[in-house]
């Protein structure tokens, strides 16, 4: 399961605020029950466009990851559960929406890890699917 | 955008190789124009079910990420190239079966990064989209 959330909040410093995203991605996993296999890895990233300025923070779980970028500036946050388990994809969304206290927000679960009889033959690139 | 690939192939070992997985992640940003932000991030994940080991790796690229995560014992991979930047998501793709050497494979392209307007207010968790 892999589930992508792209909001907008209103609160610009929560996306600013390094330890925050820190303590939410090293205290998440255990909320689902995924098992954390890295420390997270937040960095700030300051470049030469002002609109791209956030904070983007990483962590691996068991054979999968959560993300999450930020940017300040637009108050506009990505983040992405991924998980080879399953897991609440509705009560992850309203976790996230809440912490970040985004006032709009879409949110998207993407099937993956398909059986191999499912996929394309790759002799050729397959036509990309657009979602 | 956002690239995501899950591919079978026939090489384990390819599967299995922190170096080549650390290689690929360090060389690939400059392919495609972006900007690395970290040095790559690469473990081997080896917990109780064989099925889940594999290789993850991750790269932070200018507010958006590379991650890769493999599973040996199925000679399964998934890949996400997200970046804020245009690119080119099938030469990508090709560049990553070439790579991992894979039989079948599927591609998805994923739009992220919303305008604002273009979501819905959140007072409740908006309804899933399952893609």
């Amino acid at each position: 399961m892999h589930l992508i959330i792209d909001g907008y909040g209103s609160n610009s410093e929560i996306m600013q605020d390094e330890d925050f995203i820190y303590q939410l991605l090293d205290s998440y996993p255990s909320r689902i029950g995924m098992a954390k296999i890295s420390a997270p890895f937040v960095l700030r990233y300051t470049g030469s466009k002002i609109e791209e300025w956030g904070i983007s923070g990483f962590i691996f779980i068991a054979e999968s990851h959560i993300s999450i970028h930020t940017f300040a500036e637009r108050s506009y946050v990505n983040i992405d559960v991924f998980s080879c388990r399953d897991f609440d994809a509705e009560q992850a969304t309203k976790y996230f929406k809440d912490k970040f206290q985004l006032t709009r927000l879409k949110n998207r679960l993407i099937t993956r890890d398909w059986k191999t009889t499912d996929l394309a033959e790759a002799n050729e690139v397959p036509q990309l699917h657009l979602v």
